[in-house]
């Protein structure tokens, strides 16, 4: 097993986000649930939302797409898999990921759907609340996988959001064959409490078989996938499940679990909350970083509540300002 | 004449700005001159910088099309004229200028050229270099005009920016000409000192021949048109050939001249500089929205700084707070 490359390789929804501040009553009013993610399944239903959206802002978005991002931000070697149409937000999407340092080539896809839009209202609150048209990013085929690419990383990264479309799921399933064979580590996000609802038994799967051996939740998102009522009870079944075990708790900060060690650590004050999206890809962007340099738990799960607490304090899903310094000066 | 249905109507260049952050070496080795706006003339010229350039944030721009979308935001009632492709870029311009409450029905043009793009460089001091692929934006015809609405606002509102490419220009000096026939009146933003020292000659002609009532420049815009050494003599010299020049000043305010009086204004003080980009535009709103509501030179001139305060807080030329809120928080 050679030394890798690449410190991580993600494959995952290429999406370029739309945000605009709206109020709680519209979040109410269009029948959204506040801080989740849904699926708009037709162009004429991305159309119609985006026609009662405000004024926006467009930025690159896609949740294991801003992980690697950051990852590239804060000086680890990345690449990313993810499929974009041959159009201007496909341009958009690819420019900023290489612009960000990270290694995209998969090729664009030409004729419809279009790229991939995430249309994000931002409530007073900074909470975000997502609608996702998936376009192109659903036809992920397995043959743009670039199967050396996934064997010289040393983590692979797969979002759970990308295990709902065919295609890409096949892609990720070959991707995890390929990293287990290479001798590399496969990292999962849930990401979303209806991948779970859709998805649970396959993930499950993946775990009891042992494919998986960094698992990112959220709080809601381990307590359904251990079908359990609380957090604690939910730490408590999976922890001994996968060999690595991270959750995140929003202002409670983040706890990791490895070989029966449990540790936590606070969130970090921000200022102002201003728009959480992007805190949970940034935080793995943070701990991911953290353990491909050799640092401990609790100095991982610390540099991933810093990248966190960086998101949610401006609009948009990708690091604004200089990850290294910010780093140097929280963490020495 | 009866009473306009529309406070401003403008006729710009409807352009998606990319912003993105920059270093002065940047600046200096791609050979822009800093705080100033370049124009790129091909497709290819555009794509080049935009391969040098760092992650960036789209968001719909355009100097006029910024002030009507403030004058919108601040309870104006508004319409704009510009051209966008009929492309994605097209549809971000259209949806964001409606959703700022600007009417807007300019058809989307086929084909090739895109809508324009303008890439911004904001570097740490908060000053925007911008370059500018005009795109679809330089073939707005005159048929385009809509002379029922031109006639139906109190002020036509042109920028200088758009004297450039011939299409455009024929359809302004259309629109002039309603709008003096209906006894509206004419307001023109010098926009760069580029735009002077190509059609100099045609905006003193304007001005001579009696067919703007509201002239807005900076300071290094009235020197140049006023071909005289320093503020105080281009002030001197052109105060009397408009009935209403306002000229901005950067950090050290605006003034106004109207009928030989001349009141100023200090600047609106910021907590941080992030982007300056629309900082005229945004003045020109506030100064405009304050004369349609029958304010006095000075007030108007504040509206004008408050605003212009409001937009380099901030990255992006469109507002991103509650905008009448602030000026009652304000102006009271």
């Amino acid at each position: 097993m050679s030394q890798p490359s690449y410190d991580v390789v993600a494959i995952g929804n290429a999406i370029v986000d739309v945000l605009s501040q709206a109020d709680d009553g519209f979040i109410a009013q269009e029948g959204m649930a506040k801080g989740s993610m849904q699926l708009m399944f037709s162009p004429a239903e991305a159309d119609a939302l985006y026609a009662k959206m405000g004024p926006g802002t467009e930025a690159s978005g896609g949740s294991a797409a801003n992980t690697v991002a950051a990852i590239a931000a804060l000086g680890g070697r990345t690449a990313f898999v993810g499929q974009v149409a041959d159009d201007q937000l496909g341009e958009v999407f690819a420019h900023d990921i290489r612009a960000a340092g990270v290694s995209f080539a998969t090729p664009a896809r030409p004729g419809e759907p279009t790229t991939a839009r995430c249309l994000i209202f931002v409530t007073p609150d900074g909470q975000r609340t997502m609608n996702t048209f998936l376009g192109a990013s659903q036809f992920l085929p397995e043959a743009a996988l670039d199967r050396a690419l996934i064997a010289d990383a040393a983590i692979l990264y797969l979002e759970g959001y990308l295990w709902d479309p065919e295609e890409p799921r096949a892609a990720m399933r070959a991707a995890i064959e390929v990293a287990r064979k290479a001798g590399r580590k496969v990292a999962f996000t849930l990401s979303d409490t209806f991948c779970i609802s859709r998805h649970g038994d396959d993930f499950r799967k993946l775990i009891a078989d042992g494919l998986i051996d960094i698992l990112f939740a959220n709080e809601a998102e381990l307590v359904a996938l251990a079908e359990v009522d609380d957090f604690d009870a939910g730490v408590a079944k999976m922890a001994g499940q996968v060999p690595l075990l991270v959750v995140t708790r929003g202002q409670a900060g983040a706890t990791a679990v490895q070989a029966g060690r449990t540790v936590s650590v606070g969130a970090e004050p921000v200022e102002q909350v201003v728009d959480t999206t992007g805190a949970g890809d940034l935080f793995a962007a943070g701990f991911l970083r953290g353990q491909a340099q050799g640092w401990g738990l609790e100095k991982s799960l610390k540099l991933g509540a810093v990248c966190a607490a960086e998101i949610i304090s401006h609009y948009g899903a990708r690091p604004q300002v200089d990850m290294q310094a910010l780093v140097a000066a929280k963490l020495g």
